[in-house]
């Protein structure tokens, strides 16, 4: 199995999280996309990926992209320990979790969207944060009211699950931006929670090979 | 079931779709996303749904966002006609163009994110038109692309499954916004072949009894 990542992807790092999770063996191929204007625009790695985002994970035959499908294949492969519930209601709570990030906050924050706000659009650095901590700020708000209610040690009770892949690099990306996030305890904590265990630890951005 | 939802959502026409696929009975309780500066944003419905967007599905005790992990729990609890195959490669690879749209073209060109660029941003009208034209070309190049190896009548063979459910709103969507489809003629195909589906005209925004 092969993961085309970046150390710094918020998307290849669910990846990591998942595979060190379930303990599986893979060759992690770095795609660095900000230098030579960005590796994923080139040919090679575009006619793996149309998109020229990270990740793709190649598993013999099977090309697949985007975060969360790759999540699913993989609980579906290796099914210890389970992401999801196996109750449809609870799985799609956990589900829901998710997308809120990876479809209503981290869209709005990735890399491409910034360069165009600086590009194209010829806005400062100064509005380009606004922008980052408006949306996270938005997102965390409505994030933390749905977690008060679900959160134990993990998003959802007192076990790891896709939501928790999903938080981690999320609020791994907001302390980089400098959000405050003294308004969301029920998330930091779970953010604690989680790096306490290995296979946080081992997918995190710092502890990848092409870290810099 | 209850289905919070505005008539030209995207994400709840994609719910609309799928409750006429599988033909379950459902009470629409529409959410006018526009007028009194939005009705998503009042207390009754942010207590239902705290990032105050539709849609929202409520089944007995259950309190559902996202359209996708809907559509899942839909797909679980009314399986025929399956929104995903049962092979788990084929599944993900399903999953993957769903979340193509769903995570990479849609969140950029939703209601609040214009907002946000017309208001905050002081961006002109053209300028919001550009930026619309932007995501959605680059997100269709790509989606063209996979299309053209997977797709039959329907986005995957001959078989209508969640990605289509994604595609038909995003192409709806990009219509009304006027792109130029003419690059995209496996997209404008399978969109084609969709809305000869009874299922597809039920859920269409202008069948909505809130559609003006």
């Amino acid at each position: 199995m092969k993961l085309y990542g970046y150390w710094r992807s918020s998307a290849a790092y669910r990846v990591r999280i998942a595979l060190a999770l379930k303990g599986v063996d893979y060759q992690s191929i770095p795609v660095h996309l900000v230098k030579n204007g960005g590796e994923q625009h080139q040919a090679a790695y575009q006619a793996l990926n149309p998109a020229e985002l990270v990740p793709t994970l190649v598993d013999e035959e099977l090309t697949l992209n985007q975060s969360l499908a790759i999540l699913e294949y993989l609980d579906a492969r290796y099914p210890e320990p389970a992401l999801l519930p196996a109750d449809a209601a609870q799985a799609a709570q956990v589900r829901a979790l998710a997308l809120d990030i990876a479809c209503d906050i981290h869209p709005l924050n990735n890399l491409r969207v910034l360069q165009y706000l600086t590009g194209p659009l010829g806005l400062s650095e100064q509005q380009k944060t606004e922008w980052i901590h408006h949306w996270l700020a938005m997102g965390f708000q409505a994030l933390e009211q749905r977690l008060a209610e679900t959160a134990g040690k993990f998003c959802i009770g007192d076990k790891v699950s896709l939501a928790d892949l999903c938080l981690v690099p999320q609020v791994y990306n907001a302390l980089r931006f400098q959000l405050d996030m003294s308004p969301y305890p029920v998330m930091m904590a779970i953010y604690q929670h989680c790096n306490q265990l290995d296979a946080f630890q081992q997918a995190a951005p710092e502890a990848q090979p092409d870290a810099q």
